[in-house]
């Protein structure tokens, strides 16, 4: 059995542009929804990452067409989990260090630069050309792991 | 701090139409991964449609742009799950029948219903008409807990 993805550029173009400002508190229920969910969005967003980033580094074979198709699923993800950051969800089943919120313009900058490079990664993986996607899959790399240095326990 | 979702209603339009048919198969690295993978996929889809349904619920105040822009979200992750049902993958931390892989073209049958259902609800919520939300959140869950019952242990 094969699922359809949707076309997504039109509304991945758009998102750098005017969006829906939710705010991020509110939202949930309980903390650990919000733990819960923003883990969830994550693991979306590094699944199709990850494809990207394999084809661009020849673990697996390049396609043009699947590598856009993932970079877009990727960038529509990487803006979900930061509304999972509410105050009050540094306890529980999370990696989140108090950083976060003691540190929170310095986390946000990190979470607005994630989603820049991942929405980059997007627009080089519309070219097709792998050089320029290799470089930014590097970029979105180097950003996962300079936050996860300073936000996320071992 | 508040993040900008995108407007994706352009894209949500796309879905039912051209679509990109990835396999579902051999896209996954290890039999854990899909089923992390899946899981995630459901929860972003679970958390957003659980707005919608607390707006038409009366649970939340409703929120037309809320409703609209959370309904959109559940229908771009509900394309995404059913790619980690690969065989081989009722073991481990899942809650996966061996009815899935034994009655696949029922249980896609179910996964291409839960997916109208929510390209439905996201038509209704454009509408702002919350009793055609509620009826629409209604037979979503109604194919939730159908597929639940047949497909998912306790």
């Amino acid at each position: 059995m094969s699922f359809k993805f949707p076309s997504l550029w039109i509304a991945v173009a758009a998102i750098a542009g005017a969006g829906v400002a939710l705010p991020a508190a509110a939202q949930f229920a309980k903390p650990e929804d919000a733990i819960k969910y923003r883990k969830a969005a994550f693991t979306v967003m590094a699944t199709h990452f990850g494809r990207v980033a394999a084809m661009a580094n020849g673990r697996i074979p390049f396609d043009a067409k699947a590598a856009a198709d993932n970079a877009e699923i990727a960038t529509i993800a990487s803006k979900l989990p930061y509304a999972g950051f509410v105050e009050g969800t540094d306890k529980g089943e999370t990696k989140a260090k108090p950083e976060i919120w003691k540190e929170k313009a310095r986390f946000d900058e990190t979470a607005r630069k994630l989603q820049d490079d991942v929405a980059k990664l997007n627009a080089a993986a519309k070219t097709g050309n792998v050089d320029q996607i290799k470089a930014a899959v590097g970029a979105v790399g180097q950003t996962c792991k300079s936050c996860h240095d300073t936000f996320r326990k071992e």
